[in-house]
């Protein structure tokens, strides 16, 4: 398969890495700096570009990994530029509508995972999500997505958005609750890396149990006194107080 | 050092496991239930009792591991018949006054860590925390925590207080976001499973950056656009809305 990545992000670089390990190198990557394209052109033994007049007319997938909002006007250039081949974004909450009347045959390709460029993930485990515009760049789509991932499945835009959504909670949320017990924290002299073992096992949980299973904590038993204290305790600070009550409250309301 | 453990609970059983370990089983297990006491004592080839009056009168340390709001019953049962030795409760949320008057040396020995009976976990790498009534004791129970796990300190009660809303945020607040997640998910046909790499990716991040710094998504971007679309989706479920918004301004307005 040729491959062109337009992007040389976090996520482009975990795609061309996995590409280039199984030796479906792409063949040419494009960035808006090309310093950045280079940087990732190197590390996979590939050829850098920055200018659009210069990507290969003749690939058989490019791949567009750029962020959300530059999104719209890098599938414009491109798409004026090359017209064979398919065409696949890789954001979860970008709809494959962009590239309608711009392209012919396009697509979704959506790893969910929350990557770093300096940190490799393995992406054999990461859920792929696929949407494609026509049966036969379906099955080219995932053909592409079967190289990078064991766990692929064809998802459309209505479903992909509750998906989005979903790990908003998930990751989002989940992290910034990390944040506010950091703050907690750090005000009575004690570094958050002292969470990290509770952290690993609450996740660990979740690979045996429902989360509903899983649930522990002062609301999670009833325990309304302890509750009561803990906000008592937090008056002082509005913000951690209003997150402490609405979320010990859906606790409270949905016990197993 | 002469163990007598009052509890076979999730904390109980996860002690004398690993006391027993390295060769310090504990000489008694009590518990208020003998078919649970005897299920432990038999795993760690202790000696089971569910008999106040039988509780050996010559140990050294009385761990009291025992729920909550069992803990004041089940103290003064212990320290009426027995006086002599150190008296310690696992409790986070528990003063350690609740031994003033009936014991006279006491404290506590707070791992923090959520436990279960059937998946032991690895106690060298929980921090825990402790606190004791008067120097000599501290030292007996540090010694004893120290059996238990590389990561020792002493924490006052004011401070360990704190320490537990911190835990509250990390890990029930953070896995009930998992269960909103669950929620929407299955309202969509997908099993919460496709959470599981999401997941252990954001725990692992944190092992490197501090949570504000792997903060990601569409309210730490500053994407009210996103966030404005997932509040519409949202509008039918009131619970879920309401975190949703609240979390997102949290992030929005704590933005690195």
């Amino acid at each position: 398969m040729k491959i062109v990545m337009i992007g040389a992000g976090n996520v482009a670089t975990n795609i061309a890495k996995t590409l280039a390990k199984i030796g479906e190198t792409p063949a040419q990557i494009w960035s808006r700096t090309l310093a950045s394209a280079e940087a990732l052109a190197e590390t996979v033994d590939s050829c850098a570009t920055s200018d659009w007049n210069s990507v290969m007319k003749d690939a058989d997938v490019y791949i567009v990994s750029v962020k959300d909002d530059a999104m719209l006007d890098v599938i414009e250039q491109l798409c004026s530029r090359c017209k064979h081949g398919v065409f696949v974004h890789t954001a979860g909450t970008m709809s494959m509508s962009l590239f309608t009347g711009k392209a012919e045959h396009y697509g979704v390709l959506y790893p969910m995972q929350t990557f770093s460029k300096q940190k490799e993930v393995n992406f054999r485990t990461i859920p792929c999500f696929v949407e494609a515009s026509d049966q036969q760049t379906l099955d080219i789509i995932m053909e592409l997505a079967r190289l990078l991932s064991d766990n692929v499945r064809e998802l459309k835009e209505a479903d992909r958005k509750w998906l989005h959504i979903a790990a908003v909670f998930s990751c989002n949320f989940a992290n910034v609750c990390n944040t506010m017990a950091a703050k907690i924290l750090e005000r009575h002299g004690l570094d958050f890396n002292v969470m990290l073992p509770l952290l690993d096992e609450t996740v660990a949980k979740l690979h045996r149990l429902h989360p509903k299973e899983a649930q522990t904590g002062p609301a999670s038993r009833g325990d309304v006194g302890v509750v009561g204290k803990h906000l008592a305790l937090l008056e002082g600070d509005k913000e951690l107080s209003e997150v402490y009550s609405v979320l010990s409250d859906y606790i409270l309301k949905n016990r197993v």
